[in-house]
């Protein structure tokens, strides 16, 4: 068929913020699947904040990528060769299968798609690692209480959306955070938050103030940096903090310039008995049925909605990601490679 | 009989460290109790570091005391007169009576001292609101497993010193943090740590480092500052933070310079799966049965050790609570201020 196999590699660990020359585009044959393999072609796949970890040096709670490695994503694919029990050409998965338009595949990892009425990219987003965070997160350590106050940044993103209409759900006023006022638009037009605020405009904090009269009582905490800082003095005695990310730090060669407000978040946490918790998705997989079934109904009764920012070819993945890091998407960042073979 | 009264007022709010000025000595003759009141004369008196808090005007979780008001503390003291209900001259009862030689009590907060074989003191301390403390933060939010490893500063001190005993009571490796070298052989000589760290030492955070070898799963925090930096690097997958105090910012009066650890605290709270928990005594005033009955036992065991710092004189209080914020104290502060009438 011709058919080429394109990947995407770590060039260099970038220093900062990642740049183009930090990713390097390898053109080759396709891959041969050998016995007990099958051979897959990405048909989505996912860009996430998570994956600036792995192209440092340093690992964290996974193992970086290394140097002339493929970056890590999950996607959804197809399976176009099959020699693994269980899977057939034509099938759809979903699995860890990195930066890449095919991958071979033992069937370690790889799940059938099960998104029901809803596109395949739902499996990257509201109906996969994005969407069980969210949901657990919430539910596990935020445990929103009817008539609370809930608040959360990166609100029209992948796992910030999904946050606030769960607490839409729970009764609670959703306040969302947000880079712009089209952002702010959508977060309360389309997502029904109570309100969401413009994090670079001037006189956030009074304005977050003012959002939270009864101030807050979760918090999501995925940004970190100058929204956490407007947010703890806002939090109410037994506040639960989700910690899920800190995207405002990925891209941090050291330490930032002080003051330092390490002291100022523990003494609100002793005087306001805050509880702080990080979590990964992985630590929750044992929700996943409970999630999937429950976040199906959720859409198909239109409590929640989902928006997803479409980038055309893997090629164009570097710039998006890069992007992302600097809050330049608008919804859960999906990389179009190939449409499926069949219907 | 020709008794005083004797009080201590806040003369001034400190800015910063409390100076002996910010304290005044009030003589006056004693009160009468009226109509339902009680007579109480202070015998013991407990000093605190919660009590810099209160000096100042903003509201924590208390209110602070007022300027000219007196200092407020919990106290063991004798009953002299009694018109209330159940309390009899003789009787030693305990509450939050202030800094002052008399008190007068309509009975509301003032309960009779139960320290059954130990002295009256244990009420303040190892027995009373420092034991409880320790007690119910490692119970609830520390929750040591055998074989883990603890670690607490102030490690010679009223909570510290029955935190780490109570690690030792679970199975776990109990790491002390104290302020010099003659507190550390009292952590580990008298007190069965297994290691005690001087803070003020050169190469502290190697020292830390090497003494917890397989990292630390319970950080019992009470002081803040360059302590909890040098932890937050050691701290294990699923570690837990009862926050209790953070003393080595109490006498801040802004935010310390830089640079900013908030953000490194954060990442390792998501990547580590940290909880981070505060907490106030009053929370847990359930636990108080099972507590007293639990500590006695231990005390009669000879599991649980205890060490007191005794001052002589309520004139003497502004510089031992001074000093007690300098960590000048070697033990758990306590104020002696009248022998019971009969024994």
């Amino acid at each position: 068929m011709g058919e080429k196999h394109l990947q995407i590699v770590l060039a260099a660990r970038p220093v900062g913020e990642p740049s183009a020359a930090d990713f390097r585009i390898l053109e080759s044959s396709l891959p041969a699947a050998g016995k007990g393999e099958m051979l897959l072609r990405t048909l989505v796949m996912s860009l996430d904040p998570y994956m600036r970890g792995r192209m440092n040096a340093a690992k964290s709670y996974a193992e970086p990528v290394a140097v002339g490695g493929v970056m890590e994503a999950g996607a959804v694919s197809e399976v176009v060769t099959s020699g693994v029990a269980g899977f057939a050409p034509g099938d759809t998965v979903i699995g860890m299968t990195g930066w890449q338009s095919h991958s071979l595949s033992d069937g370690t990892g790889v799940t059938k798609t099960d998104t029901g009425e809803w596109p395949l990219s739902t499996a990257l987003g509201v109906l996969g690692m994005p969407g069980l965070t969210a949901y657990a997160g919430m539910r596990n350590i935020g445990r929103p209480k009817k008539g609370e106050t809930v608040v959360v940044a990166a609100a029209s993103g992948a796992v910030g959306s999904v946050v606030g209409q769960i607490a839409r759900i729970e009764g609670c006023r959703a306040v969302g955070i947000a880079g712009n006022p089209e952002k702010c638009d959508f977060v309360t037009g389309e997502l029904g938050f109570e309100a969401c605020l413009d994090r670079s405009a001037e006189g956030f904090a009074e304005a977050l103030a003012a959002a939270c009269p009864a101030g807050i009582d979760v918090y999501f905490e995925n940004v970190g940096g100058a929204v956490l800082r407007a947010v703890i003095g806002l939090l109410n005695r037994d506040a639960r903090i989700p910690v899920c990310g800190t995207i405002a730090h990925y891209n941090d060669t050291a330490p930032p310039p002080g003051p330092d407000h390490l002291p100022l978040l523990m003494r609100n946490a002793l005087v306001k008995r805050l509880t702080i918790r990080g979590f990964l998705v992985f630590d929750f997989a044992d929700l996943q049925p409970e999630f999937a079934a429950t976040m199906k109904q959720w859409l198909a009764e239109g409590r929640v909605k989902y928006r997803e920012d479409v980038v055309e070819g893997l090629e164009n993945a570097p710039q998006a990601f890069i992007g992302l890091l600097r809050g330049e998407n608008f919804g859960k960042v999906i990389v179009r490679l190939a449409e499926p073979s069949r219907d």
